[in-house]
């Protein structure tokens, strides 16, 4: 599976509207309204990279009040050897 | 739990041993290597902002080869409706 | 309590309007126009990051005139160890 | 009194010293480590602007570890009518 | 008196109507059209910062064609000791 | 004459002393430290563009310390119609 | 022959739209919708500079939906001397 | 196959000798010397996102002079349906 | 003569046309579509500073389809001692 | 002939040396020093890209002082059909 964030700058009275709209769209895993420079960030979750053009130009780019989004794909992913003792797995992610 | 993703800008020849380092932080959970403008991007689930205080410019910015961080905590978790059917769970995050 | 800081850009002829208007936010306890990069910087006091979403997305996000903004969340509070002669308690905070 | 907001860039390593080192700084009344763009936002009350050159040039500009500052000044400060319901007063900053 | 001076960034084909109305600007005292990334510099007197909210955010940023602006307040100002021998008071600013 | 505007980043523990030395360079008739994203503002007349090379990268950029600076020349003067009736002519600058 | 990238910002809806466009642009040779701040690269390979100015001002720039470009000339193009075994020439670009 | 490009930062008395550095890393197929705010551009093809990470973090970012890269990955490519009539194929890249 | 250059930004489908009407202003002496982050550079050659207010701000700026422009003047110039064999005078400037 | 612009970031202290320096090298045929964000502008004639790599890469960016450039090239010249009356041929480029 090919992992990506996508960083997304959106219209500043659609943030929550445009949250929604991304839950529907496939492959995407998980949608957060987020502190800092941008409003959005979603993990996407596909087969191939080919996969992420249709999720990120072809469905994410065409929601009404994205206004910008940067993708950024994974390279390679390291497993963190020290989970954290208070981090109760299954838990809501947040 | 709160979450926070840490976005990385490492020394171009310390990557990948940035990233080692990062999996032994208490509290980071998944470690990516990655395109575009940051170089290593971590997902970071703590108690309470105090404690993230800790992770990040208690352990991560003391890491060698961390050039500069700009950590974004995530308001609110939005759910997915549709989880990609190629999505099989458990899978190796990447 | 979560601190949090949001750093407005407002439409250049909007600015006193928006500092009104985000007086009447609940949350926000200071509001001041500012020199700088800036037009407005809020203090915002909530109880759970979460709550952070409703004020930052779902009231400033929708004042008219809001372009952008970028709210930073205090992960530590420090504590002055001198506070200056000059500063009476209690006074007008400008 | 003048309200003003230094914004500051520290050193990756340096957050923390840096951060005790500005509770030393007569004028300084707040001290945040804070996510995003930078890495410690202090508040400063002073009676003059000139006073202001003290504290930040004379100052926060010397303490080991800063590597650049922005200062913004509070032109007019207006009063919020809707103090948060759960933002008891005289609680610890964060 | 306190001086500070905001940098504009004008609507390219609006810059002399600008500086003109700045002219009539209570507490500007010197308006510049420039090269560089600003379109306009004017110098603004004034007695307090509070005063500067009004020049600023009531007058200036009011004015039709103004894309943005920056202010930037002198904490403290030097005297050079060495006037220019070509620099004959009185004459003409520019 | 031609007016000029340097706009200058130093090194951050470097301010003061940067600005006393700009007092002694020939040509430089104002200088201020600021707010905001750049350190230094000072204003330079002279009689010919060419002077303003001797100026700035002759002895302005020799200076230790500066780290940067961005020169911006008046293209031409707007002479404000409204003294603001607080300016006191010949009082200190600042 | 000349060799060219052109780096494209897109609006946000209009991506696969603009990169159909572009594969009907005499001199385009490849065409890529990609990761990170541009939406889309294109490859230009032309006899001369001045056939560039037709390719990208004359037509690229013209295409509906293209917010931006930026055209980057190779100087010189160097041969890897180290063809990746795993690249089987002749296969799908991607 | 996976096709992606590396847009790279260069010390600026190192670009020549990068360049040749590139030319023998494996899965490096292109490298050009560019004008633009990039100094070199190389393209890359490898069979898996996995690879690119010894590449890009591995290979690249460990060639001495390398100040920086930004690495886009290809989601899709769109085949030109006018191949210019100067183009000849198999001619060398430049 | 004052020589300045106007680096310009001009709607990615007009920059012919601009072009072509800039060839129309007194005082502009040269002008290229370029490569880069810039659409058009031209150069200028004034009497004085206060006519290139008239050929920027007046002309250039007013011309439709110019997003935004930067002008620099030159300081000083220096004279080449090593004319390039193969650059004969006279010759179509591109 | 093809017609290039350098724009250059030099060492503050460096811009005369730099600039003499710049003068010594094959196909520089005009340099300035100059207002804004660059130090230095050079145009560049040559009778191939290929050329403008050994200008570039290969003498440019070997002089020290030199922090950073940006090659802008000419896609085509436009010939203005008004020459200022003031300006008269064969003079001083500046």
């Amino acid at each position: 599976m090919i992992t990506a964030f996508v960083l997304l700058d959106v219209q500043t009275d659609q943030v929550p509207e445009v949250a929604e709209a991304l839950c529907d769209v496939e492959g995407v895993v998980e949608v957060y309204s987020v502190t800092g420079r941008y409003d959005l960030i979603c993990k996407v979750k596909v087969a191939r990279n080919e996969d992420l053009a249709d999720v990120v130009t072809g469905r994410v780019g065409k929601i009404p009040g994205v206004a910008g989004s940067e993708t950024v794909i994974a390279f390679r992913s390291y497993s963190p050897r020290v989970l954290d003792a208070g981090f109760a797995l299954g838990q809501d992610p947040v």
